[in-house]
Parts: structure tokens; sequence; C-alpha cells
């Protein structure tokens, strides 16, 4: 298109595991960039980044390094967001944030595409990208929702360790390499950093994702009950959850069981989720077939498998739902808001 | 005790990964046997086995072999129980069977002591020991049966390799050390050794456990929704299962999400779980204390955490419920049958 607009794009937090992903994506989806910066902390400040064919030097990101930003894309964490993204919105950028920063926040729209994209429109700067793990249950439930109203949600997931980031990664397998050796395995990150009490992850699975809530939830699995409700745009949907880190790289699963308000037929059923943008159906028992987290690592879309009528509660489904959590549940759904706005 | 009677004991499978578990029990436990004979496959006969102190070598297991036997525990799978338990049972042995066999028949008693132990007295000769992923949910939920009444239980497992066999255990831990190397992993045994499809099951999760049925469950689903009912003696409980592999290697955890018929109190949800028997309550989010299948492994108890009320729906409850699928799941909850049968 010899017309088209092209933006001066910021990525925060480049040198991280979304970051990268994004700047994948950035670049195999052609992205109309006039100008690309690359920010990070001051620790990552320096590195070399190849973009196109390009060295790009990663610069420390200050609230003045959003001058003529057009498009700013943050994944730095949440305390980075808030201490930058009111500058960027300042100096006239659209912020799009991976962060727990501003998706609660009202005037933020919360934005998964295939369920909401018309929000897009009402943001006042900032549009917040939800959390890896609500991102693909809501994306598989939209349609689901449009034909029959979903009343309740009960979630139980099948979390990757790059979700906590690569030092997590790198203690997985640095685990493992011990544990097959016979050696112990001194756990260091998982379940969550900054908190004193660590748990083996190699070859084990931890009910801990972020930290607990004083009702006893882990904020994950309250991100997932809060984001479903405003992503779906319904308040009246009960969701409950369970996060469950497993030794897995890539790729998060849910057992997803999801009581509808009407009756359903499951062969409809799955012809609207094969039909569903954004969703590939992977459903046939008979072959073995159903989503795996090794396979959808490195995909864009949301897989869905294993749908089944509660054999007890006629409006009862299950389903099992599938997705690289760094891309359709981070990097991808960014990228995807990103060339909305893109096109106006 | 000089007065105590011993018993004829054989152990059919005694070389697989249940009947070492069994052995290593009834030494330790001092189960009062007169003669121990230990039974297997052709393949595995010849074998040596050290019980206490005394070398056995393990015969092939013939309709002959129950001669005189007072006690059988089988765990050689379902065909070696369909043709030899009733060879053993019309030479007097009552048979414990760890095998899927008999479960569901009306005539055989399906026991969880800490459940159903006067079912026990009922037997016509053949006592069956549940799956291992029920096991440790009935013996959780029964507490919660028995003061609130349970209307509807939907789980989803986190199943380990070891439940599948010791060639389980090997596939695993191959396709993980091919995997770090960077190698093919080569999927050979799971999810099913007897079907044609294999999947990696190193860094992954696989949602299939033993073979599909025609209403679209597994049949380890369906084995959680029928035997259920049967040990908790009320067919009106409606329960739905997700069974799921991951790469853990002993230790089964499961997310059991249970809606009670009445109001509860959590404090007394935990107190009551807190004083059931082979049941430990760990349950301390602030210090980030839960059940954990690497510190469940080798312990006879089921773990029980991450305790929380449904936010939406009053009556729901969420559980984390981890056990050793070799001992609550098969050898101990066999032996504890034994040892009720061996005191009259």
């Amino acid at each position: 298109m010899s017309n088209q607009r092209l933006f001066n794009v910021a990525v925060v937090g480049a040198t991280g595991a979304v970051g990268e992903q994004i700047l994948h994506l950035l670049e195999s989806r052609n992205f109309p960039i006039k100008q690309l910066k690359l920010l990070s902390s001051a620790r990552s400040a320096g590195k070399i980044i190849t973009f196109k064919g390009q060295e790009h030097t990663v610069e420390e990101a200050t609230p003045d390094s959003f001058k003529g930003i057009e498009i700013a894309l943050f994944s730095a964490g949440g305390d980075v967001t808030k201490a930058l993204a009111p500058h960027a919105v300042e100096h006239g950028a659209v912020c799009i944030d991976n962060t727990n920063a501003f998706r609660m926040d009202e005037n933020t729209p919360l934005v998964v595409p295939e369920v909401n994209l018309e929000k897009i429109s009402e943001h006042k700067g900032i549009i917040a990208n939800p959390n890896c793990s609500t991102i693909q249950m809501v994306a598989a439930l939209k349609p689901l929702q449009d034909r029959y109203g979903i009343a309740r949600i009960i979630v139980s997931t099948y979390q990757a360790v790059s979700g906590a980031g690569s030092l997590a990664i790198d203690e997985l397998l640095r685990q493992t390499t011990a544990s097959l050796n016979g050696e112990e395995v001194n756990p260091a990150i998982l379940p969550v950093g900054s908190l004193p009490v660590k748990h083996q992850i190699a070859f084990n699975a931890i009910p801990q994702i972020d930290k607990f809530q004083d009702n006893g939830y882990t904020l994950e699995e309250m991100k997932m009950v809060r984001e479903t409700k405003k992503i779906m745009g319904d308040e009246s949907i009960q969701v409950t959850a369970t996060c469950v880190r497993i030794p897995v790289v890539y790729g998060h699963s849910e057992s997803v069981y999801v009581e509808l308000k009407n009756d359903y037929d499951l062969e409809e059923v799955k012809q609207l989720l094969a039909d569903a943008p954004g969703v590939t159906l992977v459903d046939d028992p008979a072959n073995q077939q159903y989503p795996l987290a090794t396979e959808a690592a490195g995909k864009p879309d949301v897989f869905v498998g294993r749908l089944r009528r509660d054999l007890g509660f006629e409006r009862g489904l299950n389903m099992w739902i599938v997705s690289d959590n760094l891309l359709k549940g981070a990097a991808w759904n960014a990228v995807q808001i990103a060339e909305h706005i893109s096109k106006g």
C-alpha cells in the first residue's frame, strides 16, 4: 500500500521474553513503522537488537523517551507502566500495556480483539492487554456466550513457566537437569520471585501463581475472575479459578468447565468454535487428537478440544483450551491491538 | 501379640510398581504373614525378591497358585484378575484387587477404608481397590459429605506418570533428557501403550489417560465419575472429570470444585479435614504452604489445601488434593483393607 500511514513505535521491555516476541511479530507482520525505539531498564540498556536487518541500541526508558512516539507497547512490569505510560500518553502516544497496572481501571479498555474489539475506540491513551490465562479462555468462550449465554465458569490451569519470565525458564531447565542427575534442585525463583518461600517446579505442580490475596485466592486467579467479567462485558458471569504452574516451558493449558444459560447442542458448539476467529478446533478422540502445549507453542491461535457434555448437569460443558502464553497470551494480542490502531 | 493369627498371603504382580510398594508396606507394617507367595507373569517368574531378610523366588501365577492362600493382593492388570481371582476365591482366599476388573460389579465392595470400611464385610471373595485418582478425592470429600452433603463435583487432575507403570516413568525421564539435549523425544508409551498415537509427555500436559469411551470421556474420567458415586454410596452426586497427565513422577494432584448441599463455614471445613483420618491439612497461604506432589511422594496420607469459597456461588468450595498415587492411590489402600481382614 503506497499511501499507508507509518508510525513511530516504542517497545518498552524490549529485551524481555514478551518484548522479544512483540519484535518478532512487528517484523513478520510488516507493521507500518516509521521509527522504532527500543526501551528497557537501565540494566539492559545498551544491548543491540537487530530488527529487519538494522541494528537498534536499546535505551533506558525515561519519561522523555516518548517524544514523538505514536504507539507504545509496554511489557516491563506494572511499576514501569505506572511510572511511564502517563508520560507517553502526554506525548500523544497510544499505550498498549501488557501488565496488570491499568487492566481493571474503569477508564482503560481491556481488549481481546476476537471478543471486544469495539472497546479500543473508547481508550483515553491506554489500552490494557489482559492476563495470558484469561485471553485464551475468553477467546474460546465468546462464541458460546453469544449463542447460549454463560452462567458460570470453573477453570483449572496448567501454566507454563515462561509466564513467569525467562529466569523461570532457566530455573525449570536447571532444576530438571539437577533432578535427573540426582542432585539438589535448590529452588530460587518460583513460585514468586519476590516472596520468601520457593518450591521445586521440576517434576512437580505448584498451585500458586503470583501472590495470595486476603480472600485466599492468588492474584492470578483473581485476574481470571475480574478480567473475564470485564472483557465479556457481563458482571453476572460467575467465575472461579485454580491456577497451577507445571513443568512446561511454553503454552498454557486450561481445563474449563462452563455452565451455559441455555440448552446447547454439542455438534453446534464444535461448529461455532471451528468457525470462531483466532480459534482452532482440535477435537478428534477417535484419533487421539486434542490440543497440546507442545503443539500450540509458537502458534498464534487458541486451540480447543475435549468438548463434552457434563453427564450429570445438562447445561455443563467441559473444554480443554491451550495457547502459547507468550503469543496470544501476550505479544500477539498486543500486536493485534496495535494493528487495529494503525488501521485507524 | 502371642496369639495373633497368621495368614498365607499371595501378592500377584509382585514385580510391578504397585506390587513393590505392597511388599514394602507388608514388611514395614509387620503384617501377620505365615507364608508369603510372590506371583507374576511367566516373563517375570524366577526373579528373586528379599522380604524381611528372606529371599523369595517369584513364581508364575496359575489357577493352582492359590491353594492354601487366605489373602491375595492383585495388581497385575484386569485380565490377570479376571482369569485368576475366581480360582483364588474357590481356594478360599479373600482377593483385594487393584485393577478395574470388578470395581463396578454389584457383588464386589469398592472400598476406601476412611469412607466405607463397613462394606468390607459384604464381600463374596473379592474386594476392589478403587482407581488412584478416585481414592484420594473421596478420602478428602467424605467428611464434607457427612457434614454438608455433596451435590456436585467438578475435578481436573494433574497425574503422575507412575500411574501408567514403570515404563512410563522411564519414558518421561528419557524424553526429558532428550529434550534438554535438543534431541528428538520419540514418544513410545504415553498416553496409552496399546493405542497407536503417542504424544510427548516431557514439558507437556496430555489430556488423555486411558482409552476414550463413546461419550467422549476417557476411561479414567469415567472411573472417577462411577467409582465416586459407588464409594460414597450416593448415586445422586453429580461428578464430572478431566484427567490430565503431566511431567511428574510420583503424586497425583487434583483441583476439585465441590458444590455442597448446605451452607458451610470455611473454618469448620478446615477443622473437619484436619481431624479426618488419613488426611493432612496443608493450608497456609500466608506462608505459601499447600500440598505438593514432590512433598506427598512416599507418604501414605492424602494432603489437602488451597481451601477457599467460590466468590460467586456461595456453596461452592475449591480444594487442592494431593497424594502418592502408588501408596494411598494403590498399595497402601490395599494393605489397609488387608489389615482390616486380618483383624477379622
